[in-house]
């Protein structure tokens, strides 16, 4: 990603923020992560984050997505004497297609992101709605894509260690790369 | 508590949180927990809270204050191997003056109670303004006020167990007895 993809990603995420009752210091705004998971895409696969608190004990987070945007499949391992992550999702706004091991859904709502359809594995869907929330146990598979409005999602977690995280697409670099303009 | 006093209080609670972006289930909407602590006063002691998840590793809440309400001065302790819960408050509305263990400050900005003076003991202040957050230790003794508006504050913590909360003044009861009007 260049520069100012990223800078841009960060005015769009706080802008969403602020403009749904999440306020963000100018710190944190600062600090707003842009994840393009190295495939150079990140309108169709991306994700927006702010990290409020991670300690050994807890985690929170707010999570951006733009319109249709999707964050790919991935699961959290066991991490030492760490079951690995647990995390809750709640919608605070827009909509959210959240995909997780189990039996298929018949027809998903989400559009699986072109030329990495065999990535996307799980196809259990749960549809969240602003107040409905979910919560995913370690070791599960899952991924999710916004509606057409794209979403805030606050996520409430055990502690968040994301470099072990495991994605199904082997092209997938957690840590982007940042290159000037 | 009279029951007509607790559902009003739930429906102002759900009001204050949805006119600030944070929708609620209605399911959520009717298990909004009003505590008066067994004082009696809730306008002038007293807190709203909704429990978004509370597992063995985590826990989430909203917590919402009426304009000068205070929750009382109590600690977190050490459960089982348990150490205590760890908490971190961060403001999304209004404004919330915290009080911890430490140097006491020199002016605090809060009114303590009247008639509840003996029972607040820490007066080292923090000042919280939307997107601004304090992370309180286990075991650490604080209180809180909302300011003229009131406040709402999300809650990201390890688990919860309240039942356990020690509160300094001697009167209080965690779990409010409600009558019937």
């Amino acid at each position: 990603m260049k520069r100012s993809e990223v800078r841009q990603a960060q005015e769009t995420t706080a802008r969403m923020l602020s403009e749904h009752g999440m306020i963000l210091t100018v710190e944190e705004q600062s600090r707003i992560e842009v994840a393009d998971f190295g495939l150079n895409r990140l309108q169709q696969e991306g994700l927006e984050l702010i990290t409020y608190v991670n300690t050994d004990r807890y985690c929170a987070k707010e999570l951006v997505l733009f319109p249709r945007q999707t964050c790919p499949e991935h699961l959290h391992p066991p991490v030492g004497s760490d079951p690995g992550k647990m995390e809750t999702f709640r919608c605070r706004f827009g909509k959210v297609f959240l995909y997780v091991d189990g039996e298929a859904s018949e027809d998903i709502q989400a559009a699986i992101p072109e030329g990495s359809e065999p990535y996307y594995t799980v196809r259990h869907e749960i549809e969240l709605n602003p107040g409905e929330q979910y919560t995913i146990p370690p070791g599960t598979k899952h991924w999710f894509q916004a509606g057409d409005a794209g979403a805030i999602v606050s996520e409430f977690s055990s502690t968040s260690r994301d470099e072990f995280d495991i994605f199904t697409d082997p092209r997938i670099r957690r840590i982007p790369e940042i290159t000037n303009d």
